[in-house]
């Protein structure tokens, strides 16, 4: 992990990009950590828009998890933002795409070629930046993961130990082979769920919170569309993580 | 309202037993509320198995509610506790008890012939209790209602304007009308769902936050059982009740 750049967010966070090999990242730290006091980590997932556009998001997210004590971290997804593109992926987006405009219900093919691809490259490259996240002295264990491309959520939660408990958004895609994996996480979790998502299958969503093994697991459906989650339903997460990670 | 006993509860509680014309109750009230600084009210509700048996579940809601700064005030339900036994409601009960022994489906007729009754009887007279408590100067609008029998607290959301927010629990059988009363329901509304409740038809409870007609309406659900609410929920739905009533 290389960094590429440092500076500081309100004089109490810590902003740091970096390189992971050829992937781009940012690792945000409140000021305060140290390595006698290490703070606990969240990866904040993302929608696979770039991390350009995300920022904005991603930097308030880290900025209220800094508040409460985290370090947070997150990577550019595969053919996504300055990252090669990605031509057998970019073409099921575009198919998905039709598919919606016509009205159609999205297949199953279709969802298999357009979020496979990216979970089963994308899960072991978010577990390289763990461990060169893990590394540094002034972040400590236990992870938890939040948000973005769920099923990345999922295949993440099953296959890394490390990840402690995981804050999920059902809004998203997944494929059957994920949804079986659903059944295999048992760590705590926190799933949002934007009741009237337009861009969304509320049914899909309820047969997934279903399916998870977790032993405790919390569904909040929230008002609001896709990119209206309530302020207070993001407070309400925050305390998730900090029950289960501090 | 005729006080009938107080006493001080942990030091910081004063807790008053009253009747109604015939009706008892109860209203927990923070030691430090006065004329000078009122402080709002939630109505605890609750199942029909009698005030005697569900005051611990009770004062320990009222106790957690008075830290956060809320009187909170109680009624018991026509038919339960120490009140006339009512025998209609009784034999629908005992007809609800054979259908679901029997693995039966429980008829729309059932749960009218259970409920309507209920809901019609109490929350009138849960205005009344509004009306009473109001009166007192240490206690000030607005007002909340939280739990119990979610068509007694979706009739009074609909019917009574001093109703600001509602806390409701997805756990009984709603009739049909009151499923259409839903509808008009406009204040912002949490709503608890335990998703393996046995008791409880999970589908009806989604349809029926669906139905909803505020703006401002989230859905929690949650692991174990009918009575396992996990008590981060209940941390979750008193910041509900601090956001909108304070």
């Amino acid at each position: 992990m290389q960094f590429t750049s440092e500076r500081r967010l309100d004089d109490s966070v810590i902003e740091r990009a970096f390189n992971l090999g050829e992937i781009p990242g940012f690792l945000w730290t409140p000021a305060s950590a140290s390595a006698s006091s290490p703070v606990p980590l969240i990866l904040l997932g993302h929608p696979p828009l770039g991390l350009g556009r995300m920022y904005p998001r991603l930097v308030a997210r880290a900025l209220y998890s800094a508040a409460d004590g985290f370090a947070t971290a997150t990577l550019e997804l595969p053919g996504s933002g300055d990252r090669p593109r990605w031509p057998a992926v970019e073409q099921a987006r575009a198919e998905l795409r039709r598919a919606m405009e016509a009205g159609q219900p999205v297949s199953d093919e279709i969802v298999d070629a357009l979020v496979l691809p990216l979970v089963d490259k994308a899960a072991p490259e978010w577990q390289a930046a763990l461990d060169a996240v893990l590394s540094l002295p002034e972040i400590g264990g236990p992870v938890g993961y939040s948000g973005g491309v769920i099923s990345i959520g999922i295949r993440l939660a099953v296959i890394e130990p490390r990840i402690a408990a995981a804050g999920l958004f059902a809004g998203s895609f997944v494929p059957r082979a994920v949804f079986e994996e659903a059944r295999r996480v048992t760590v705590p979790l926190h799933v949002l769920l934007q009741w009237d998502d337009e861009g969304n299958d509320r049914q899909a969503a309820l047969d997934l919170f279903d399916a998870f093994g977790s032993k405790e697991k919390s569904l909040h459906a929230n008002m609001g569309g896709h990119t209206g989650v309530p302020q207070f339903a993001g407070e309400v997460a925050a305390q998730f993580f900090t029950r289960h990670l501090k």
